[in-house]
């Protein structure tokens, strides 16, 4: 006896449509289920069924004989017959990406703009803003056009100052290679803000890598390597007087489906690394390829933040860096904020613009 | 030739040692490296060690001639040969875990106290206070003791209450099957408080199961259903007027060792199971036999909050459901945090206390 009904030549169990029901008691206003997923019977059966074009109607073998109707849209919409294969299918970017950037005051007036800055974000894990306001504590206005703070023990937002003449370069930032942010946390903030308020008068020039690019060149040429990072994990730890943090996880993240989740990289911050003797080599080649492919002209994008300007970036995918000494006074606020806030607006945005 | 040197019958790569090298060159006073790992020679081959109690010392074969030392407590504490085996060893608890609970006065005024109560929501997830102040935020304090608030669209707290009288039943809010929050969000909110204000006149209880604890009964008693909820994503979603959230992740996160870092299981909110055909009945009866099991006597515990009690857990391990409906006036205050913040403070702590 079969478990599922046939609707457009897609097949749907019985137990995932009763589970799916949309009726009223099975389902708040909202959304969401009322009825207890695991108290459902797995062998239910149905008693009659009935297929139009508007969806299908289905009357169950329980003894309250429960209606239920798909809607043709949610039916198709859900469909998991015939599996799509895998894969986020965001496109990947290298050094000749030409970035979108946004006019902040049209982003704050005109909602199709700011859903562009919002998808720019979502899909290339970077969008950028020009002629910001360049007084301090702007950035958090900025955050709270899409979402939340994440407040850590560096406070809502932190400075990246130079002040140093130009004849005390010694002082002077040195050069950072590329790398996300506070692989420490637990959980690593999902998106990090630049907001550039004082340009350097030489130097301080950003470097910029999609890590999901990177570690997709890595997979190919070298997928042994691959297999090491996303396996063994890394540990990275902050000290200082008020804070120890630690977290580990793997260099290059990804699911059981072998997708790319996230990338960690942070060469100030790596713990020693901790994997068996035996691998303990062919882990440090795994990891100095991976920084040679993200470091290569193929991956590494630079860039002069003008004064005004403010990027936002997936920080579990786009790595950054400071790629020459900054000479001179130069300002940059950051701070930190997470991605679920980002989306929910954007899918917000996308009902009101459409 | 040997890459490697060997200190109290322990193996140590040359790589390994060169990058970990603690000089004030190659580190800056806080511990973070300053030199660039990916651009180590690995093939780098000392000209001479020398070995002696306090631990060894290297000068490099390199034009330099760095001269690196390493103490004895370091190789001790990062040494890697000999792999210890993976396991978080976090004690599991059942129904019949008799939870500590720390007196919030106490725990403001001493750190041993404080440390203890931290200590709790580490190792076994979930932690308690009686003799909270019951005016409304008091929560907020709460969270500034070891962390930071995590902000999202349901604000920086949220309210749970029923104010409804005993007479109007229907109305009173209905038992929550055991649950974690918020799995529609990216990342999920690693820590939740819950403060009782106002104690239920009846009803209004608690129930709590350590879900590591219910995933290892499921590994161990079956098997393929802990891989099906290990290896395929559920969705999670929430929709409301100001916000459309949307997130997947596995019921059980595993990592690649196999070791359960997080559990998602929220019946209200798990959108249409999306797994290959062929999978769909294995996959519901694996969700249906985990929630059983969370929801056995061998797991779930329940408890009924007192007025000024407040517990703080692991929302990535330990699930909460309200068992008995709520009769007469009752008001709860939430709000989530996260880990890194709580971890860090109970490290200080360490320093601090002993």
């Amino acid at each position: 006896m079969n478990d599922f009904l046939i609707y457009e030549s897609k097949r749907f169990h019985y137990l995932w449509l009763r589970d799916n029901c949309q009726c009223h008691p099975c389902r708040h206003d909202s959304g969401q289920r009322l009825h207890e997923t695991w108290l459902l019977d797995s062998k239910i059966a149905i008693l009659t069924s009935e297929t139009s074009n508007a969806g299908v109607k289905v009357i169950w073998d329980t003894p309250d004989q429960h209606e239920s109707f798909y809607p043709h849209d949610f039916l198709m919409a859900n469909c998991y017959d015939k599996f799509p294969t895998s894969g986020d299918k965001l496109p990947r970017w290298g050094s000749d990406f030409q970035m979108t950037s946004y006019d902040y005051a049209q982003v704050l007036e005109d909602d199709a703009v700011k859903l562009s800055w919002l998808n720019d974000v979502i899909k290339f894990g970077i969008g950028k803003l020009h002629n910001v306001p360049t007084n301090p504590s702007t950035i958090l206005n900025v955050v709270s056009e899409f979402g939340f703070v994440r407040s850590t023990n560096y406070g809502d937002l932190f400075e990246v100052v130079s002040v140093e003449k130009a004849e005390n370069l010694a002082f002077t930032p040195l050069p950072l290679s590329l790398h996300t942010d506070n692989p420490y946390r637990d959980p690593v903030p999902t998106l990090q803000l630049l907001h550039c308020l004082v340009k350097a008068e030489v130097g301080g020039v950003t470097a910029l890598a999609d890590g999901f690019k990177a570690a997709e060149i890595l997979q190919k040429e070298h997928p042994k390597a691959f297999e090491l990072l996303s396996t063994y994990k890394a540990k990275f730890r902050f000290a200082s007087d008020d804070a120890i943090l630690e977290h580990s996880g793997c260099m290059i993240e990804t699911d059981k489906q072998n997708q790319i989740m996230a990338v960690r990289i942070n060469n100030r911050s790596c713990a020693p690394i901790n994997v068996p003797f035996d691998i303990m080599s062919s882990f440090y080649e795994a990891y100095q390829l991976f920084a040679a492919i993200l470091h290569s002209d193929a991956c590494k994008l630079t860039t002069t933040l003008e004064s005004g300007e403010l990027i936002i970036f997936d920080n579990q995918r786009v790595l950054h860096g400071r790629e020459v000494q900054a000479i001179g006074a130069r300002h940059l606020q950051g701070c930190y904020a997470d991605r679920d806030g980002l989306k929910s607006t954007a899918a917000t945005l996308v009902n009101k613009v459409v």
